[in-house]
């Protein structure tokens, strides 16, 4: 730390990401990312007469992405604003949202970065302990007198509420701003962009970097109703009016269109999640119900750093989190069958040796 | 604004950043872009094998723009972060810097974002008005006890300080942040980036946008001794830990090693901007001497607003600035010799009329 670093962040601790090793051959199933390619739309677009175009600024109000993402959910562009990552679009609204007399509150066990956010903002959050089974509980979240952040499905246990329960919260916090962190939504939860404009206190978050394969652009959007968006807005243009570069507007707008391809990426994924959370089954691990890319799962005859740290010695790549509540668990991102079935080998073998 | 937007932004101006419309013919020349595309080596290296990958996060550390950077410029990799534009460098700066006990200060006439990050972060800063002739006064900047912020060369102004008139004002203030923002620093003034391991206040701030070509990439860089970057890499990790995208990287990497390409377009732009200033002198036009991409230019008998409006209507695209004291200027981008030549004959036609 240097002597200049305002006093307000002697002891803020980042986010820690998932590791990237440059390691050849490293089967990476750590960061929930998709283990397929871009749409060929996508690649196609990001062609040469646009990397020429690159000395020209990006359109600030990123119209092209946002018309495409309107048209496909079913909204309008006013209900919608751009994030360099959904983190971008999280931490504007941690920013515009939360105050002293407005503080933020979010489940014990959820994605990381709320917390780190709140140390940024020098908020004072309220943290709810999911329930036993590590299940959100909605009455938990009545009449907080608080902004509301959920992770919908919950990462990393990738359980998911459904609608009802989400429109049950969003109904007993109606002077509250409540976030849906819809990163992982795809994988078959239900999503809660139909309310936006029935409650004006409601924001939807989504990401491009785990269903559009397309983690390495940075693009993540909220929808809202438009004075929201108004809002959010106000922090994008007082913080970096230009935040999403060129080849990431036309890489999005080409990816949100073509459905066809998400949509058998998506349904590759979940087939996926089936085997490998069958496979575990069948050699005693327990996996908590996920509606996402990822699962979280524990077997109790080897700790989950121990499983963690002897996948890493065979080249293969998961998460594990040493928070009490979880430390059993590792968390898997879904990849291709091949690198599922090298996971289940792997398993094989590690398992003989306990 | 929505009901749940925190009061400390009930009044908050964001950047306008300069008009991209999407006029065809349009001559734009109000941003400060390049009229050259990237390096020909940028636009081999983010080829079809590159985009498939954009389904896996960016390297979160940026090592290989960042490597690229450090041997080009002489520097430790260590002594380097980037940013999604310089904008997020300069955003971090005020965030990780400033605070009530340690307000910043700048110019009055300067690069308008300062005082909107201001506003962003609840800062007060201390204004310090330019000289008549709009040049920077460094005695004005002696013992501040404040951050300071200057850009070198100054926007919109295009004036340059000596590099020892930095270090004097550094050698005045050796115990505050000094933030050197060279966004245009390659277009004939001397960068302070050689100072950086004499002073552990100093800043450099700088952008692939202008000189390197790449405002649609969205890469800028601070160059100052290790511990200041750890602090701005903690501001970064707790805000958006991937905040360079895959292809950005790419383009940074292969832009800033090509250094025969940068400086043949750079000297173009001087050339170019030799040109205008002589051709607008012969017109009457007062032009302030420019180290940068543009030129701050006057003309007694039409006011800016009028020739703004004037060069407007014959596709041709400026910068007007309403503030009082340089309301009868102009800021015009430097482009290519065809885009000034068409500038120029558009002045004629105008002049014909006044």
């Amino acid at each position: 730390m240097s002597r200049f670093l305002s006093n307000r962040y002697s002891n803020i601790e980042p986010y820690t990401p998932g590791e990237q090793p440059k390691v050849y051959n490293l089967i990476k199933l750590n960061t929930n990312e998709s283990p397929f390619p871009p749409s060929p739309k996508v690649i196609e677009a990001l062609n040469k007469a646009e990397t020429e175009k690159l000395n020209l600024y990006s359109d600030p109000d990123t119209k092209d992405v946002i018309d495409a993402i309107a048209s496909t959910l079913n909204v309008k562009s006013e209900n919608i604003i751009m994030g360099n990552g959904s983190d971008e679009i999280l931490a504007f609204t941690f920013q515009a949202f939360c105050d002293s007399e407005n503080q933020p509150c979010f489940a014990d066990i959820t994605y990381g970065f709320y917390k780190v956010f709140c140390e940024l903002y020098g908020l004072s959050p309220e943290i709810i302990p999911l329930r036993e089974d590590l299940s959100i509980a909605p009455e938990d979240y009545y009449n907080k007198g608080k902004s509301i952040f959920i992770a919908n499905p919950n990462a990393p246990t990738g359980l998911a509420l459904s609608l009802s329960q989400i429109e049950d919260i969003i109904n007993h916090n109606k002077n509250s701003i409540i976030l849906v962190d819809e990163a992982y939504v795809d994988f078959g939860a239900e999503s809660a962009i139909s309310l936006i404009n029935k409650y004006d206190n409601l924001i939807v978050s989504r990401t491009f970097s785990k269903s559009r394969n397309l983690a390495g652009a940075r693009l993540g959007f909220a929808v809202a109703n438009a004075e929201i968006i108004a809002d959010l807005a106000k922090m994008k243009f007082s913080f970096n009016p230009y935040n999403i570069n060129r080849l990431s507007i036309i890489a999005g707008k080409e990816a949100i269109l073509d459905t066809e391809y998400f949509e058998k990426c998506v349904s590759v994924i979940i087939k996926n999640r089936e085997y490998t959370v069958n496979e575990l089954k069948k050699r005693g691990f327990t996996t908590i119900d996920s509606k996402t890319n990822f699962i979280f799962t524990k077997l109790s005859s080897i700790s989950g750093a121990d499983y963690y740290k002897a996948l890493r010695e065979k080249n293969i790549l998961v998460r594990h989190f040493g928070n009490e509540r979880i430390k059993d668990y590792v968390r898997i991102t879904i990849g291709s069958l091949e690198q599922m079935q090298a996971l289940i080998d792997a398993t094989d073998e590690i398992l003989k040796g306990v």
